[in-house]
């Protein structure tokens, strides 16, 4: 192997930086040689690489976002864009990539590596939605559920200054990890999340209750995917059958940037480093994650294909606690 | 005077407790009794009193919302509502107050010190929008800024990451201060304020042009009342004549809460300090400010019906900066 | 059962407040008597008990420290004073405790349970150094991590502003993991662990050898137990050999506070729910703990004799990525 | 004027990076070149130019510490050394400076200024400490007390939990302004700055007289630069008085960095525009400062001589508030 790639594709999430920082550094102290491919698939097409050193990733490690930026690629969807890809890859002598990016990202990987197989690619899991089978957390994860808390918590000082019942909506179109950890960690009265079907009469006969037991502010936690249709259209039914005052918050892509927590700093960098030991020990088509502590290896059908659920004793605690 | 008490009033501002520990506290110093009114004005007219020791303040400094809470009252625009709340007052041997509050409040204290002129009504200005005359800051501003900052420098992180427009919306129904602090601060490409017209063909010109030049996101920061009609509506028009990607984040209540800031703490306990000293020496219908560093006295009316303006060097700013 | 009891004890840990409150809803969701005993074991001989409801621990799942306090008890150490505790307990129909602690908490238990074994213990591990056998993550260790982690990022924009190498001592007398997550999330050139042995010379080496290659700042994160004797003795020893100019700051006591992470507040819960499930099928003498997401209990003795180990990967990351 | 250059000296200080963004893109717009000068009057000597474009300066307002580095220049205090200095910066085609520091970079300037009355230098006032005449407030101070007050806030919890007595040491060697602001935010029970002589038997009796009346814990704040010798002496001579468990936390380093509030931003920016708008004047020798909102100029000799006073309202409200 003579150069590596690195590239990120899909939504940002922090920690991606930490990632690219690990890779770069871990392929060039195995002597070998680190290329940024900017944009992702789309940069490939066009050639936008990079040389990086050691010193092309100072001080990245705190920062949310990614310095390689992301893009979507129509282009990446025709064979003639993926020749293209092939064609720049092998001008550069690339012929080990790590991608670091969610669903999207490694089903563009997937079809890549069955037309060129010579190009070797391993997965890091670059979402903040952590719906990605073969790890029990993303990189961005936990930095979004403590930037949607904290948003939460503000919320929370209204609410309870005003006797008001708000929807705040989260992030989430497929999954409700972000939603109910958050819920529960800002004491919410109801989580609403894709995995679980709502009762939206069971709900309305809670929050009545809450506001006859005198229990005069609430939160309830919706994920943007829900089948509820979301917290605009959730409210507008609960409103019509409860004497709360409500209000509609919708956090929005706040949740996807800022400084990555010290988890998501340090998984992302231990995934990075993984990402390059695989491709040197000969893995390909495979994405790195983290299960109960340990690196493991899933293949990118698998992470695509399966989800992971969620905990139920955490819905039962939301029921419990509030 | 026997007794001294407080009440919040409008919306929620951090800060608002720090003040509510200082009427307390100076109340206690100079060996009179302190008050607490729950929720505003209703809790006037509804007797929700309670007797405030050194102790029931504790600890309070650092939260957001307030321990008073906060309510609109239908009832006090009624002469009866004013003066069942007087009759409570004075069944309790209130002759001073504190009212933590914003254009709304004053308006309230203005009216009922009309009809009762015994009762001694001296005002603090709790709101975060900074849009009262007679004060250089009002409370809760100062955490507002760095509140809206901090969620726009995540939003800039996913805006460089993949090149997009990013309209985001911040408070201020009638004044620009969040705004246009929030947009210099995160250099921004444009603010748009209430006090100012927005051209909107001369926006798409510049984001046009930066586009050209290769400058790939951009942050629009639009006050909620702004005349172009929000961020939104705003948007829908500029995408119809710009290449960018564009998204719209209204950044709502999260601003309104949260832990108050050095300066919010320390600006509202010095208020706190002076509203109680005003009523000790005599003073009545005046709103406490700080102007220049000192503490200065402004009759409600003044407050309510002037209003502070937007230092032009900072509009010019924006444009050179960005 | 009758009556259910918690209270915190040791150094206080972010995430304690939220776990008090989960024990105290499931207590009463149980229809059980739910009771706070203040500061500790001292609070058990003095008999300072508190009869808590819902509304109790309303609005604490956001705080640091403990509502319930803590406190060193000497008294606790005589059979004396357990057996006035004992008596306290029996006095309030008290037959199940919730322990919230680390070490010497859970010494205590054990001791307290041989004597007294109609009394049901239950802990949950309540200690930022998670030095605790039988759970992956302690109560407050998420937390304290990000803590320190922000404090050592705004040390590194001094350092690099300055050419300088700061030593930076973290919290952690007998376990690393703080000092080791928190150096890897700051891209620290080197981390001194209690659990590995510290050889300065090549540390000595490293730096020099940094310092030739134009690395201009560095930090070095040291845990308060590591052998060398902490960051001032060690910083003396390395400015002997060493171009750079050093500084050293000694993060203390502000690591220990603060609001909690997400995953704190969710964990604590999920643990105090646990340990209420836990003495209501009967068990006692055990620690609650998360093991690869699934709840375990671990007896106090081993939970108190065995040590969780630094992943040796980790060890080599700093050396890979600094 | 062909170029006007920039450096910042002395200790670095959140702000610096978004006034030097400031005086670049304000330079630029004026169709001057812009230059930045690294390591401060050291980079002057040996020639560390920097040829700015607006790009230069992209994505820096919110960072901590300083792009352009800082650094101690013992060869500036030489003649030989500002002779060099002078030679560079002729010989780059530069005639105007904007210098961003305090103190000793003043002091700098001035002597240079003697013997090359040719170079035109404005200053801009980058210092934590806000102990410069001149303006109401410098460059980095706002965003230094709010982060010593989250680190106090944090300690404080730890305190109420384990009813202690601690002594924290905050930055400040001349000057009061973060202890004192500091301390009235965190409701401090005693604030000592070098301004005003602290009586520690004073101190003892009112720690005494809290501990009697059950106040379990306080938090006394000490500028590093009083009279009383610094927290620990502080902490040890109260100890043999006093019946709480005392403890001590140097803030130390962690208060210089970190991301900018929003204040310092704008207060920066508009400093560096107005520094640049005052060389294209013709202006030499003064101080760029903000008073009561306005944009002030001041001689170097007065902002070094003279030094602002704290408010004396602010020393006693610790008193009525705490």
């Amino acid at each position: 192997m003579k150069k590596i790639a690195v590239f990120t594709s899909g939504g940002d999430a922090p920690g991606m930086n930490a990632c690219v920082r690990a890779v770069v550094r871990t392929t060039l102290r195995h002597d070998h040689q680190a290329v940024g491919i900017r944009r992702g698939y789309q940069g490939m097409i066009e050639g936008d690489f990079w040389a990086m050193e050691a010193h092309s990733v100072s001080n990245i490690i705190q920062l949310g976002g990614t310095i390689l930026r992301s893009a979507r690629s129509q282009d990446f969807r025709t064979p003639e864009g993926r020749a293209k890809a092939y064609a720049n890859l092998r001008a550069n002598d690339i012929d080990g990539i790590v991608a670091i990016g969610g669903d999207g990202s490694f089903t563009g990987a997937r079809i890549f590596m069955e037309e060129y197989p010579d190009i070797h690619m391993v997965g890091c899991p670059g979402t903040i939605d952590n719906d990605l089978y073969g790890t029990d957390y993303t990189i961005g994860y936990d930095t979004a559920i403590n930037t949607a808390m904290n948003a939460i918590d503000n919320i929370k000082d209204t609410a309870n200054a005003h006797d008001r019942l708000f929807f705040v909506e989260v992030m989430g179109r497929d999954a409700g990890f972000i939603a109910m950890n958050v819920g529960l960690a800002t004491g919410a009265e109801a989580v609403l999340v894709p995995e679980s079907k709502t009762d939206v009469n069971n709900l309305i006969d809670t929050l009545n209750s809450n506001y006859s037991n005198k229990k005069n502010s609430s939160i309830v936690v919706v994920a943007e995917g829900d089948e509820s249709g979301g917290a605009f259209k959730l409210a507008e039914e609960v409103k019509k059958h409860c004497p709360y005052e409500t209000k509609v918050t919708i956090l929005g892509h706040l949740q996807r940037g800022g400084r990555p927590t010290c988890m998501d700093r340090v998984r992302s960098s231990r995934m990075g480093v993984a990402a390059v030991n695989a491709l040197l020990e000969g893995k390909s088509g495979v994405m790195i994650g983290e299960i109960n502590g340990e690196i493991v290896h899933t293949p990118f059908e698998q992470a695509i294909k399966y989800h992971n659920e969620i905990n139920p004793m955490l819905l039962e605690m939301v029921d419990i606690l509030s």
